[in-house]
């Protein structure tokens, strides 16, 4: 990724837009915050990926989200739906089932919320998930089947599933939730690999794992939730290729319909 | 509070969003920055405890507030006032005095911004206090009298005055103040003991405690605020109750009105 | 600075407002954020310095900006146009022309900012300069002569100019752009050392100078950007007046019209 710097434009909360900016110049991408109705579109066009998180949007970011997406489809640049508190909120749940017939090439969240985005839990309690990871599984092979998208739950363990295959990745550190907008920044992540890798079931595995053996060396160093946030920029930019595969693991397998 | 894990809901300005979330994750709560109109009244009806905190509202965000506070109110849920700049700029100052009478559990503020809303002074400087502790004792009281709020009294000393009891609390540390958002992070800190801790006083007590000895705590490996915001949150999380007693100490007296 | 410990209000995207109000509080300064319609002219009439930056406005804060502008120039209070993003995003570029004529104390993008305000470029990418500093200098003299204002033209050397005074400015550090908005808080350090300093040619060059100075320091301790990014606030509050100018160098030059 680091080749192509990726030009990443992020439609997303204000709680995490400096920690998610932040992750993606660490990670080797260009981060652009673009998200009014005005502008989105035409960046959107010229960005290489885009996310759509759908924590606490303004009806001005409503707007400049549905010309982003616009923008991407029309310019076929990859884009990122991540289903802030589906189903707790109701407002934004409606906005997901609008923009999910677009087609996001990748949906991150956690369990909760993808149960919920599939229509077959009832949500988790504000941002943190109430459900196990592989309790969501069915509802991600019915998103990724329906709409075309990989989708990713995130966990202890992160479950990706692409049609009929299902990645199992190791390596969540329980300090990462502790920090906010781990999850959040991961979605950009994903946005900035689907810009610089053609496989999409390989460029959000890539993500995880890269954040995933990020967590793991920066709790090497670092034990509370301060330090730790520091240390995850520091370990996502010092990372080479090798070390991350050397710090995660990872177990592909497929299923029938 | 680490056992109750509140659910904390936050409506405060973007300057502190994001470390007014990563404090209460630290020190034990989940935090969810929900502030819409569309979603904050049922936000606030499924929270623990709600944060109103004045910093630069968008008119949205008002309309949110004024949502968050009649949820609240309805399900009984404990909500806070933090008067940012209270005096200083009139739009805000006339925001405040229309939600006074909906009865906030708790107010904090500083000097300034609690002379300016019990109408006795002329508000600080920016967002600085430019009056002693001690000069608004009496607005805090006449403030706690009308509207059965505890008042906090944030500074060097922290005062908290409930009916006719005081307690002072030690330990500010003179690098607090030059973090962006200790002071509004505390008020979302409180929202969270309120959630926690079924007595009022004993709560908002409680949180100035564990923010005083967080500093004090920081204080010993940091000595320049990028670092100390740093140790600030990884004190949050390390101190356990005993610590924090033994960091912080506090007189309470009773007065006649 | 320290002693005049000026009162900075910087309207700004929600993506740097914290590292921009930390980077104020830790060189010496006093940050206010206020940029609604309804507070922004009365903040910029007592205000010392005013930041106007571009990061992705909403239509409220676009309004807010004409207010900040009008009080600021009501109030004889210096204010900083920092235009990020021009020419690469329409809406916000047209924007930036109708406020020119009002003639900011200073200018402070990259280069091709800096050319695309003055019409002679196309923009960069995302808010990333695509041209080396030099190619901009042009502009930067065209815009110092029609508006009056200091134009600084931020790179790994900065270059600014005033009418046909050149100062260059060593010591930009690599790690620098790797974190989010440390051009955009060197805009809210230019506001303020204007509001400090009488001559703004020396404000805006010693506002560069104590950046620059420390990064270099922070360079020392940290090689990564999320430590970096704390080094960096630690060492605007550590560095004294000498150590800044032990650290960096300049290099002054006239030139003809």
């Amino acid at each position: 990724m680091r080749a192509h710097r990726p030009l990443v434009q992020c439609l997303t909360n204000n709680v995490v837009s400096n920690f998610s900016a932040n992750f993606l110049l660490a990670a080797g991408a260009t981060p652009t915050m673009c998200d009014t109705p005005q502008e989105s579109r035409a960046q959107a066009q010229s960005a290489s990926g885009v996310l759509i998180n759908l924590g606490t949007p303004t009806q001005e970011r409503y707007e400049g989200m549905r010309e982003a997406i616009a923008g991407a489809n029309q310019a076929g640049t990859p884009w990122v739906l991540d289903p802030v508190a589906a189903g707790v909120l109701e407002h934004r749940t409606s906005f997901m089932r609008e923009v999910l017939p677009h087609r996001p090439a990748a949906i991150r969240g956690n369990a909760s919320e993808i149960l919920a985005l599939a229509g077959t839990g009832s949500g988790g309690r504000g941002v943190d998930a109430t459900d196990a990871v592989d309790t969501a599984l069915a509802a991600a092979v019915q998103l990724s089947s329906t709409y075309g998208s990989v989708v990713a739950i995130s966990g202890p363990e992160d479950v990706i599933v692409s049609g009929n295959t299902t990645i199992r990745l190791c390596c969540g550190h329980p300090l990462l939730p502790l920090v906010v907008g781990t999850g959040c920044a991961l979605g950009a992540l994903t946005a900035a690999y689907l810009g610089a890798v053609k496989d999409p079931l390989v460029a959000v595995t890539a993500a995880h794992a890269h954040q995933g053996a990020a967590g793991q060396a920066a709790a090497r160093t670092a034990s509370a939730p301060g330090s730790f946030a520091v240390a995850l920029i520091d370990a996502l930019y010092d990372l080479s290729a090798a070390e991350i595969a050397d710090l995660v693991s990872w177990e592909v397998s497929t299923h029938a319909h």
